[in-house]
């Protein structure tokens, strides 16, 4: 399968997930996935869930600039790197962000084993 | 030892390199290494220190605003998340970037085995 079709395949997928339904990222996550969200590092599906849910706000409208991939090395990972911006409701100016995913196989698919979150401001 | 330590470590050690000396960056990859820069993919430290020191400036100044790390799963490596900024001479307004690495343990100490760099465009 080419990686570069899998990695926008997952970060459509996350992201329409994230901004339909954010309690349903939980299938993505694994008990051994970190997630680190501007700065604060937070270990295990059930608590990254719980960390994106409280997020303090409804809606919210991610839009995607880049999309990068690499395979991570012998144990059949993928690094995807994104940038782009979220909007949140009732914020009417979209904020800069960017994300790193590790993805790591698991059956036919892939789970999250690394998330990294970080807003750029400026 | 503390990964974050090692992160920060790292981060400094390599954008002291890059403003001083690109072509001293070559001790960092190996023939494995993979860089995305701004979208164009690159193998192998030979490759990826040409064009780094192939970069249209002569000067250039990185400052970092953020580091994240993470250990990247059972294979030992780490993947570090820096955003900051970069001012290249001649130019006067610092751009905004991130970059990922991801770090894999060899001997006593660590090779890039991935870098992906972007600028954040605004």
């Amino acid at each position: 399968m080419d990686p570069d079709a899998v990695a926008k395949a997952f970060v459509e997928h996350y992201y329409k997930t994230f901004d339909s339904n954010r309690a349903a990222l939980a299938g993505l996550y694994k008990d051994s996935s970190l997630l680190t969200f501007e700065g604060e590092k937070i270990l295990g599906a059930a608590n990254i869930t719980a960390k994106l849910v409280s997020l303090p706000f409804q809606q919210c409208q991610h839009n995607i600039a880049t999309v990068d991939c690499q395979p991570s090395g012998p144990s059949g990972g993928m690094i995807v790197f994104v940038s782009g911006t979220i909007l949140t409701s009732p914020t009417e100016h979209p904020l800069r962000f960017s994300q790193v995913f590790h993805l790591m196989p698991i059956e036919a698919t892939f789970f999250v084993q690394n998330d990294m979150f970080r807003l750029n401001y400026g």
